[in-house]
């Protein structure tokens, strides 16, 4: 038997604060975690929620998975029905999925509270579940809800669960640390008293984990250090609370560190680009400290180490970041001083190693900027421009003389916006005007429609994203704002520029004159690409 | 002996991408790491950073440390000269500290490649530069860098740095997981063979572990599970890469799971207040989902879960949140429905227990508004409002009839911001005109202008935060913009509301209406309250 690899990103996950898929977000997510490798994938809670449902009617339709099983989640019977008349169990078999997982109490004190029936029951409504379902022809996983906890409680009863859902034909029973209370010794010691007392093989086992001690993902290590093979995660860690067990983090962890055989062939180049892209179907910002996906899990900053790193990265790296996806960095900023701009100039194809004087005037422009509340670290396009302009390149396609910009919501609730930009360019003196659904918008659509004459190439180039940040002003001085722009050409190639001012529309501005300066200061000097 | 809870957030911690604290955010995360009762504050690197100088010569005036000690950081000496006569040793000194930790190579490959001496120069700096110290009245510590790498590869040479360390006067050799590449069953066998290697005893061995297989908090349990007493951390995990293991994880673990003495009595309680104050102080929006001090620790989304967690918290909770000074909060989602909607209102003081119609309305209202991006998770005012004006509370102070917004960069350079509202107040008229420093300041600036005659109170509120988030338009819908706006008044009180548009400025506009509606509408019904 292999390891499993289970992932619930699409249902425990969905419960993380601001998250709400619809049904074409869940199916992408699917693709993408197929695309992985991962063995099943929990699709949600037919019967229960109705866009569960319908992502399960789709799903037949639409999903062609090359290596994922698909799973539909459920309860056990209710307590007062038998299991062939329960409406719920039967939304499970309609859902028509090759497997079906199932939750039950194994804490007696649930059973009792929360459920409101006895000990027998919540097992004679397992074990009629479990078999009704295989007997239907599903494969059948049985999660045991706060299973730790309960068998701290009572280890008896919770291992009499476990038991009982394996006698009835479950391919694995999972326990789950609900609450997420657990530590990996404990997770260790339990799982030995579990098999002990269930005479359940280790094998048999699955693990679920939350990570409410910030522990999760080494619970989850843990147990399949103890012989467990079926794991259940979350992309990214999403979940409610603290979150889930990290899908990227525990394969990492199991194939790299343990060298367990958790992935198909080619799976783990994927980690960075299937977890950045739930992150935006599920349009959360990609934690960029994440382990092994995060934008920064390989990015250096301390100055003393530049030097060191330039002779030999893998000293300073636990893993070669190809193997998950990822890359190096090295960050610009002002603890970084020389070596690190050096070596970041290097790795965008400008060499400053016999330019002293283009360094020295990088290094005290990033210092002076960044004391304003400037930062390269995400803006390799403004870095690159100021690295540039330092060696000499010509960075002005136009000036600026004036902008003006306008919201206004008009007698009857219509909301406008326009702006209008006056600029130089060459001797020439442009004025252009254009409306756009926002003030920044707007803006950028008039500085377009100045330069498009003298600079038809800017056509290609399209604004992508916008962030927005605003810096406390903690020292007296006003609060800041702070803005990123990401641009994208036809090509697919992308870049991202910074602006810092108080006022955001000032600040858009900067961001958005940089955006537009860089493919032209790129084809003015394809040498120095 | 007890414990030894270290803290590295103002030098190691400081690594982190986007941090970069003055000297009086330095001076003011130390006091609140002495609040909360740590037992060493490392400051930073005197000597190396010019602005680290300034923070141990500031400290000694300005610092009262109740409970810590402060620590310097620094290298040992330079190979080429003796330690009396070197400068960076004499900066640690002169930096008047109680205590030193100094970082030593303890992987040969490091030894040999990134400082090129060799082994038994790099041996003889550990012991004349811990020796020195401690002939001057120093406490020493000794970060063994890279070191589990370095064991792996030559774990004689590593251990030999470990003996040397204490033989020469060092209170605690601390073993560093440099790269972050260990795991917790790895950490414990390591630490058995380090102290049979060296023959140091595990008591006075430390740990210090980066996060990069998102196992540093367990990592560090399982060190102290192991016997070692000394543990560094930072706060929030705030670090290089991936981050260090999070001060607060750490201590809860200890704390409630191990019942370890770790902190002063009272310190515990103190957990969410520090860590949301340093994350203020670093400019870093707070982890929402971080372990026991993040504000959606104890969030319940399931609506699943809201009628039984009505019945008995403790059973869905592993530790009571007020423990760490954190509160249970139920969260309104469309996922939750009407029984979160319930207990949400609830918790605000509004019951609707007897009121179906009135639930049901604000159930399909929130529902409604979140398909179009509207979240109220953390906009509990825009929530009440919602629930007030389902019960019939009049919650038109105002209305608008237009507003119109100007932002200019004029031939120069001055940027202005200018905004004109006109709203009916009862039945009169009223235009009011303001400069603002961004136009969402000017408007803001104009509609507590034009209220200002018939609404007084509102002279004690004003604006304490702005957030900008901008919304994918993942289903074809164009992108739109959340603001959440956090409004203060004179007592202290806070609270956020919400507003979504496709253009800031209106979303913006929204938000402040709720913003200013907020208190009105409390004052009229404060029986509601």
């Amino acid at each position: 038997m292999t390891y499993q690899v289970y992932d619930t990103t699409l249902r425990d996950g969905a419960q993380r604060e601001g998250i709400g898929y619809s049904v074409a977000d869940k199916l992408a997510v699917a693709r993408l975690l197929d695309e992985l490798g991962v063995g099943f994938i929990e699709g949600g809670w037919p019967g229960a929620l109705p866009s569960d449902t319908e992502f399960f009617a789709r799903a037949r339709k639409e999903l062609e998975l090359r290596h994922a099983v698909l799973v539909a989640f459920g309860a056990t019977r209710r307590a007062d029905r038998p299991v062939a008349d329960d409406p719920q169990v039967r939304a499970l078999l309609d859902a028509d999925t090759p497997a079906i997982c199932l939750v039950a109490k194994s804490d007696l004190r649930h059973v009792e509270r929360a459920l409101r029936t006895t000990a027998e029951q919540n097992l004679a409504m397992v074990a009629d579940t479990v078999s009704h379902l295989v007997a239907e022809g599903r494969r059948v996983f049985l999660d045991c809800e706060h299973f730790f906890d309960g068998f701290r409680f009572d280890p008896a009863y919770a291992a009499s669960v476990v038991r009982t859902a394996s006698e009835a034909g479950a391919e694995a029973v999972v326990l789950c640390d609900t609450n997420g209370g657990m530590l990996p010794s404990w997770i260790s010691t339990a799982i030995g008293e579990v098999v002990e007392r269930s005479g359940v093989p280790v094998t048999q086992l699955g693990i679920h984990c939350q990570n409410d001690t910030a522990c999760a993902v080494a619970n989850t290590v843990a147990a399949v250090e103890a012989g467990v093979r079926h794991f259940q995660c979350t992309a990214n860690g999403y979940g409610e609370r603290p979150g889930n067990a990290d899908l990227f983090a525990v394969l990492g962890n199991l194939a790299l560190k343990l060298g367990l055989p958790v992935l198909p062939e080619g799976g783990l180049e994927q980690m960075v680009r299937v977890s950045h892209a739930i992150a935006e179907i599920a349009n959360l910002a990609p934690d960029t400290h994440q382990a092994y996906v995060g934008s920064a899990a390989f990015a250096h900053k301390a100055g003393l180490h530049a030097s060191a790193i330039k002779v030999d990265p893998l000293l300073y790296n636990h893993i070669e970041p190809e193997t998950v996806g990822n890359d190096m960095r090295i960050l610009v900023t002002e603890m970084a001083g020389r070596a690190s701009i050096e070596l970041k100039s290097k790795e965008l194809g400008l060499d400053l190693s016999d330019r002293p004087e283009a360094l020295t005037e990088v290094t005290n422009l990033v210092k002076q900027r960044e004391s304003k509340g400037w930062s390269y670290e995400a803006a390799d396009a403004s870095f690159e421009l100021l690295v540039r302009g330092a060696l000499g390149a010509d960075l002005e396609p136009f000036t600026l003389d004036s902008y003006r910009v306008q919201v206004e919501h008009r007698d009857g609730g219509a909301v406008v916006s326009e702006a209008t930009v006056r600029v130089r360019i060459g001797g020439e003196r442009v004025i252009a005007t254009a409306e756009g659904n926002g003030p920044v918008n707007a803006l950028d659509q008039a500085l377009r429609s100045a330069l498009s004459r003298h600079y038809p190439e800017l056509a290609d180039v399209e604004l992508a994203d916008f962030k927005v940040r605003i810096l406390a002003g903690s020292h007296g001085t006003g609060a800041v704002t702070r803005v990123l722009v990401e641009t994208v050409d036809r090509s697919g190639r992308d870049w991202t520029t910074v602006g810092v001012h108080e006022n955001v529309v000032e600040a858009s501005w900067h961001a958005l004159v940089d955006a537009l300066t860089y493919p032209l200061a790129r084809s003015a000097d394809p040498a120095g690409q």
